[in-house]
């Protein structure tokens, strides 16, 4: 039984844990591979996010942040950014972490939720957000440097709340 | 005849006399409409920014900042934001920082530029933009509250260097 709730600082390690190994693949997010732990927390708990971790009864096996995508006139869109532990994959915690999150979203008032940047060789996350009711809005040419297939295109995938 | 250069600490009041009538619109910039002079200088100058100016005879008559739009695998594209003081509208001053900043994005390496969030009622700006070489390649939804016009769309805007 999956349980979602805010983070807290004490779960800095578990949400590292889970992180690192994605920051070091430099193959999903646009973060510096070499990012620190510092700085990797600091961003995921950045005053206008707010963070999230996905237990179960072996302990946290996801995380993930939401917050404004933009402000002023952008400010009712939401956008957020999951992580799910490498052994955990394919269990369904993004799924329940993308449901979870746009329901907290809906209940903060944004009316949409945008994810900017949604690289083309990740399969199984453009799928899935496809699932959550997320269109493909915007293709980003070669806009991504992977580590093994070079320049790729990037999504921009968008859904009403 | 306008000369642009790098802008330097001395021109914060005249950059400020720029931006700030273009935030408090809330029209054109995804920021806070009530941000404040401190805000907005931090944000125009800050660390990961590099801002310019461009300046004729009767002085500073535009400003513009260029960063990378993401960092990691994205750090290969650049971003860019544009002011022109509202009395030159119409003289060039965009449209002749928009080709200084992608070919100071060119000599810095960077492989394309992009616009995040160019709001579609800003005819002006989206008809330059594409003169400049720049597709639309995402449409975000209702993306933008607009003062006047409520919800509006906003545009990606794409083009390689």
């Amino acid at each position: 039984m999956l349980n979602i709730r805010q983070a807290e600082a004490d779960d800095a390690d578990a949400i590292w844990s889970i992180i690192e190994p994605i920051i070091r693949t430099g193959e999903v997010y646009t973060l510096p591979r070499e990012m620190s732990r510092h700085e990797a927390l600091a961003y995921w708990f950045a005053p206008a996010h707010r963070a999230f971790v996905a237990e179960d009864d072996s302990g946290i096996v996801g995380t993930y942040y939401l917050r404004a995508n933009q402000a002023g006139g952008g400010s009712h869109v939401a956008n957020c950014g999951y992580a799910t532990v490498a052994w955990a994959t394919g269990r369904g915690v993004a799924r329940a972490m993308c449901e979870h999150s746009l329901e907290h979203a809906r209940s903060r008032g944004f009316r949409a939720m945008q994810f900017n940047f949604v690289i083309r060789t990740n399969d199984r996350a453009v799928r899935l957000w496809q699932r959550c009711g997320f269109a493909i809005v915007g293709t980003l040419p070669k806009a991504f440097l992977h580590p093994q297939a070079g320049y790729v295109d990037a999504y921009v995938m968008f859904r009403e709340l």
